[in-house]
């Protein structure tokens, strides 16, 4: 069997681990994740790897280096899935991970670091509405409050992690020294349908965009659909339909911004009656912090503008704010060096999603390896990934490693 | 008191009749509608008139003409409401015209024809989903399958005419003899911002309008927010928002013409998810029926390009379609003559809205009152008149009876 073929073995029998029967769901600290930690562990220990679980859950292997005080690097992704996932989005990152060091281990091969492979407790955050806690820990960014937070049932955050056999006291003694490593790789499937139209395999994550996030409403009166005359209204949702194609135009017109109306509702909602009130939300990306930040003020001032001119009330909220994440030049170049081996052309493509990387990014240098995925489908049971694909991820990531030993001073 | 504030006064007296405590709601054959019968049929008999209920249970009273075998000329609306009404939806027609058959009374006046009036036992189609109830029976127009519909408790409608005292199987006998009737007219809130706009106290209604209702479904395909490019993107409400904007600005070009977009729901509906699917409702109408035809087939044509161009699927559905109804000329003249005399300017506006005068204007020459109403509102506790303005609609049709007096052949 193919490394490849095993890793989608793998895949196969993690779609097993789930807190809901007959759906991929596997939450933070919840019994699935532990049967994860642990299937997930034994496949480390079988590709030579020493295994710990930290004091928030995430599963580390660790394979050493030529010398005992070698520095580190970092290959992972994340175990825990959103409710009714697909297969690959996160394990495909850590399997992938765990086949370069058996790779290595097969050959006897020791690089001029030790490799650690990490699969993140919780990037999806679905148990508490709060994303990355996995990797937060990690890079020391992890909000105590947190703790308090309680899931659907009233499990504390805390108690949540004692019983999965964390420490919760002890998080901040599981960051890691950024003085020892060298960065981070992961592996994701691109959750997007750029490298399918390209026809690539893989591609190189440029960075991780920005995103902000915001609630508007527009608020004029509801009215008899029948008896009052179009110059009499204040029709809310036509001002929002307005708004809407608005979005739209500026974000089509703006190379690489993403902007987004994913949910709208209309009040009253009776097909009889004008609605008085226009709710939705707005999602602007970019990996350019200052393109997204004007594209959004130019979107904030047409909602205004076109609030004003119907004579509407406009409550524009930003509830959410993330700063672009660039992805490392020399990982990036490595990386980029090495896909090119195994196909003809080489894209450079942002992220439009969030990941680890994007936390660990703050404590070492960090590069993103995108897998094409079918469809550009992914939270959904349809996510599907090649297995000729996953072999030239792989190709690409053992190649990268190699290189990545040679520039730290491996013998050729 | 004047016969204005009379009124008034039972209008309150009704508001506090309701199937709902702490609400105004009177659906069709329920305790309240018993009470409001009652009350209403006392009223009636206060006013000189002879009083029955129906098989399908409207009230009607009866108001002897100069002669024995007097044609019948009706007066009425209806006495059911909406749940959580307005006091005036209904009730001001019927008692508008019981004081003018007392004003008729108390000066010992028989016109030449006897003069009923009607209190409607459904118009608004609350309990069975099926409106105009009354009038249909009255009209020989009622549909007798409506009689196994079953309200939300299971009651059937024939049960339900029966435990109110009617008779589900002589509703046929309760039709009007069209030969007997010279014609309708009902006096009702404007339910719309017109009148108050042109600061008048009532209005001629020209016709009601005809509707053309429909369902509309654009299908594309979701997508993940942060990772879609604009360009691979078939965002089902982008394509709804583009339909909307035209739906307004074809209506605000095309006089008369009302278009409303009132529902609307976006698939899946997460921020973060590209909309896959749009649902909207969309409500046409206008007093004529071609000119309503010819503009919901353009927007139709709209909704059909919008989604060829944006490669989307488009499901088009008409739900609903009625004709619009002509007033009758000939009485819409003779009310306006009365109006004129009482304000200065006459304006003949359409009814957006449905009333039981469409389904009358079938068997004889119907006409219609508006009354302004404060901010155009209705179907709400705030639905608010003037009495004042009760003072001239009053004045309007005691003139109108009389006129239609001397048209008959009453001596001056």
């Amino acid at each position: 069997m193919s490394a490849s073929e095993k890793i989608m073995q793998r895949i196969e029998a993690l779609a097993k681990i789930s807190d809901e029967p007959g759906k991929i769901t596997r939450i933070f600290a919840s019994p699935a994740m532990r049967r994860a930690n642990k299937l997930v562990a034994q496949w480390m220990r079988e590709a030579g790897m020493k295994t710990r679980t930290d004091a928030i859950g995430n599963l580390i292997g660790h394979y050493d280096g030529e010398k005992n005080d070698a520095k580190l690097f970092l290959l992972g992704s994340h175990l825990d899935t959103v409710r009714n996932a697909g297969k690959f989005d996160g394990p495909l990152g850590v399997l992938l991970a765990i086949s370069c060091v058996d790779h290595l281990h097969r050959q006897k091969i020791h690089l001029p670091f030790a490799v650690q492979v990490i699969g993140f407790a919780d990037e999806e955050g679905v148990r508490y509405q709060t994303a990355y806690l996995g990797s937060q820990v990690l890079a020391g960014r992890f909000n105590k409050t947190n703790l308090r937070r309680r899931d659907a049932r009233g499990i504390s955050m805390a108690n949540a992690i004692k019983r999965f056999g964390g420490n919760p006291a002890k998080l901040s003694s599981a960051r890691l020294n950024p003085k020892q490593i060298i960065g981070y790789v992961e592996a994701h499937i691109e959750q997007g349908p750029v490298l399918e139209k390209q026809n690539l395999a893989t591609g190189i994550v440029s960075a991780i965009a920005g995103q902000t996030r915001a609630r508007i409403s527009f608020i004029g009166r509801a009215g008899h659909a029948g008896t009052t005359p179009m110059s009499q209204r204040k029709d809310a949702l036509c001002a929002a339909a307005e708004f809407i194609v608005s979005v739209e135009k500026l974000a089509k017109k703006t190379n690489g911004l993403v902007a987004t109306v994913g949910e709208i509702a209309a009040l009253p909602g009776a097909s009889n009656v004008i609605p008085g009130e226009a709710r939705l939300s707005l999602d602007v990306r970019h990996e350019k912090d200052s393109l997204r930040r004007s594209a959004h003020l130019k979107l904030k001032n047409v909602a205004i503008q076109i609030a004003r001119r119907r004579l509407l009330r406009c409550d524009y909220e930003i509830v959410h704010e993330t700063a672009a994440v660039n992805c490392s030049r020399e990982l990036s170049r490595l990386l980029g060096q090495s896909a090119k081996r195994g196909q003809k052309r080489l894209i450079l493509l942002p992220s439009g999603a969030g990941h680890d990387a994007a936390i660990m990014a703050g404590i070492t240098p960090s590069g993103m390896l995108f897998i094409r995925c079918k469809n550009g489908i992914s939270h959904h049971p349809d996510e599907a990934v090649k297995v000729e694909d996953v072999q030239i991820a792989l190709e690409v990531l053992n190649d990268f490693l190699l290189s990545l030993g040679k520039k730290h001073g491996r013998a050729q």
